[in-house]
């Protein structure tokens, strides 16, 4: 395709980043894909792998007036498999569609379904990894069994499979998995499945104190306890949320946690919650509302799932970021980044995943306006570098992409992204697929 | 260190092969590893890391002269961190003496002790990885999150940290993790932890017939439980065990499952084990024994932990496999296997992880006998190509070292092999490090 519209369409992620390609291409088997590559890198064309475009960090946004390389007709779930307790699937199955299906079986796919699909931009199924249940289930990565991947040379590999355990040569799963289309395409994935729960309970926990909360969280997770989730939502978050939802969540406390606990035993379940909300008290919560229908719980959720939404009403404009801290770094990073939002004059809503320690500061902004975007920029540089001195990272689920590129070396020094490089330059000699993309090359693209 | 009998000691592993190096050298710290590697890469000396030598592949086996880079000084636990619930150890730490550290404080390092080092064979913390709770617990990789490591060119680059989550760049945690010391030389490891279980209870099953058992494996996998290991040996496993041991195993049984499960409520964990054991009586088990106690339960682990003293007793040497196969495909492999021991006239006891699919049939044999050895390396074969065919691998814990390079390309096929190639020349252009592993080449090295 390259009418006008489709490259409008094809041009854009889940940021404000847009760049059009010069042709959209929809294939529909890894041969075609492969075929695609093969005059690409013939041509020295450079290609941009995407999925349905849920990306954060502007991974997929086609860079270069190169070809989209979009995976949203390969979107068969080709197989269920009880026994073996897998999926194999295209890397455009919507997961939300996948989850469903494998329900219907007993079975369960962890992994949150805000990344659209399996397999976020071609190659980067870490995209959005796991989500609020990350916490006790791991992240996207740690369910892929096996993969096929096409190479920017053109040939079509396979690695891993349906084996639980594979120490077969090199991990290539791994580096794919994660590359966010840098060293090949994802044609195929063999996904890892978990029987389903049977029981879910949550909990709402309100704290007037925002170090209160965090120092629940790490109570809880040193008590061994294992909570399926510990959503963490500050107060700008908390009164966003309510704005929009009048669901009555107090807009004055500092912090809410939101507790989920799950098993197959009710009364186990229950128990669980029950130790977790004690803690809760011991630590000064104000009030504590526990669900104990699967609908109540659902009514509890909503105000977590409604975060995006309700933020994207507040601020034209939107930098969500996702640092990854260790979990005892959380009520340090949080403290760090309101002295940032005071700093710069920003609004900083701070939500995430406090069990795990994988924080998601907004930045609300608005990017008609050059001088605040120039203090987005720097308010996000600071934060980035003080998640790194928390002895944290720049991402825990969005990869790299665009957004984040120049902060790399920051993170990771130089001699390790020269490593990573090597193997870029080694699978892709003619830097054809996704470029531009991880890398920092100072080119800052937003 | 040149002595002779230096030179001796470094120059085997776990299995049969011996290579001797040139000189031993047994640095203390990554400064001194990284000096060596700049040395080594400029004049063209090859190196081969290792641990304690407990590898099962050849992986460690110094070939070509070169050095043997033992890392057994580097043995500090430098950190228990109690709140992130993780462990920063040198590569040479004991990996029994760690879980023992851990178990101090309540917390839990799952991989099984009998790979000697948490990271044998300097770059391959997956050696071993896992064995009986890799099940419910999974294989050690999953508990790298973090990796000093020195490159071939002597650079010393730092991947992943205490962030449980962490998708910053490509994957080089899990690349470095299994690359069997080819690409890098682990100095640190930074392992997740996990609380430390409050209950263990096991049961040892007696089917007459292993099809049964198989069948029983199954279901209990299917039926939502997770118990922390399902331990299978087959007839003559258990008569070898049963020499050794006396303790009244049946001999005349086709197989007995070891099953455990663990968990923080004993009212729980029992209610699991008594599922568990009620799928067994459905498929024709013929006795059944619960351990009540922690010694009663002891007792039973030491007839799985006795199978390998047991059978070198019966013959000078034996070729130990790690095949590992999807779960569904469990009994057809023990038939073919069965063949093949028929076939060739070999001893074939068959044991290992029959919940996860990853077994360990052990061809019994005497080295100083050539033609038997031609057998042995032909009923090798047949193993890999049954694996393969069910739709397996070579590796489930052991790596591919010497022993199964030769086998690569039937598994992986020839495009993978040559992407893992590129890795390597992009990340050792010289080749010194742990040359002549994991990549066929046409020399079988036993």
């Amino acid at each position: 395709m390259h009418d006008e519209a489709d490259l409008i369409a094809y041009s854009i992620d889940g940021t404000w980043i847009e760049h059009r390609p010069l042709a959209v291409v929809l294939p529909e088997n890894a041969q075609q894909v492969s075929e695609l590559l093969q005059l690409a890198n013939r041509e020295r064309i450079v290609v941009a792998p995407r999925g349905s475009a849920s990306g954060l960090s502007g991974g997929s946004v086609p860079l270069g007036g190169g070809i989209a390389l979009a995976l949203t007709r390969m979107k068969r779930i080709l197989e269920i498999d009880r026994v073996n307790q897998l999926a194999v699937v295209e890397p455009g199955v919507i997961t939300a569609h996948l989850q469903a299906e494998v329900e219907k079986l007993g079975l369960f796919y962890p992994p949150d379904p805000s990344s659209l699909n399996v397999s976020a931009i071609g190659g980067n199924v870490a995209e959005n990894a796991g989500g609020a249940r990350c916490l006790k289930y791991g992240v996207t990565a740690d369910y892929v069994m096996g993969l096929q991947v096409v190479l920017p040379t053109g040939e079509i590999i396979r690695t891993g499979g349906r084996m639980v355990k594979n120490v077969t040569g090199y991990n290539l799963r791994q580096l794919f998995t994660g590359a966010e289309g840098t060293l090949g395409v994802v044609t195929e994935v063999t996904l890892k499945l978990l029987p389903l729960p049977k029981c879910r309970l949550t909990a709402l926990a309100v704290f007037p104190r925002l170090e209160d909360a965090a120092e629940t969280v790490s109570e809880i997770m040193g008590s061994g306890l294992l909570p399926a989730s510990i959503e963490l939502m500050d107060q700008i978050t908390v009164q966003c949320v309510e704005e929009l939802l009048h669901m009555g969540l107090p807009t004055d406390a500092e912090a809410l946690l939101l507790l989920a606990f799950d098993g197959n035993y009710e009364q186990i379940v229950s128990g669980e919650l029950a130790a977790a909300t004690e803690i809760c008290h011991r630590h000064g919560v104000r009030s504590l509302q526990s669900a104990d229908t699967q609908e109540e719980s659902e009514k509890l959720w909503r105000a977590r799932r409604s975060i995006s939404p309700a933020l994207a009403r507040k601020s034209p404009n939107k930098l969500g970021e996702d640092i990854s801290v260790p979990r005892s770094a959380v009520p340090e990073i949080i403290r760090r980044i309101r002295a940032i939002a005071t700093r710069y004059n920003l609004t900083i809503p701070v939500f995430g995943h406090a069990g795990d320690g994988n924080l998601h500061p907004n930045i609300l902004c608005n990017r008609k306006d050059p001088e605040e975007m120039q203090r987005v920029r720097e308010a996000a540089a600071a934060i980035f570098a003080e998640a790194i001195a928390c002895g944290g990272t720049l991402s825990g689920e969005h990869g790299i992409g665009l957004l984040k590129k120049e902060f790399m070396e920051q993170d990771l020094g130089h001699e390790a992204i020269e490593a990573m490089k090597k193997i870029k330059l080694a699978l892709d000699p003619h830097n054809i697929l996704n470029p531009g993309k991880i890398f920092p090359d100072g080119h800052s693209q937003w």
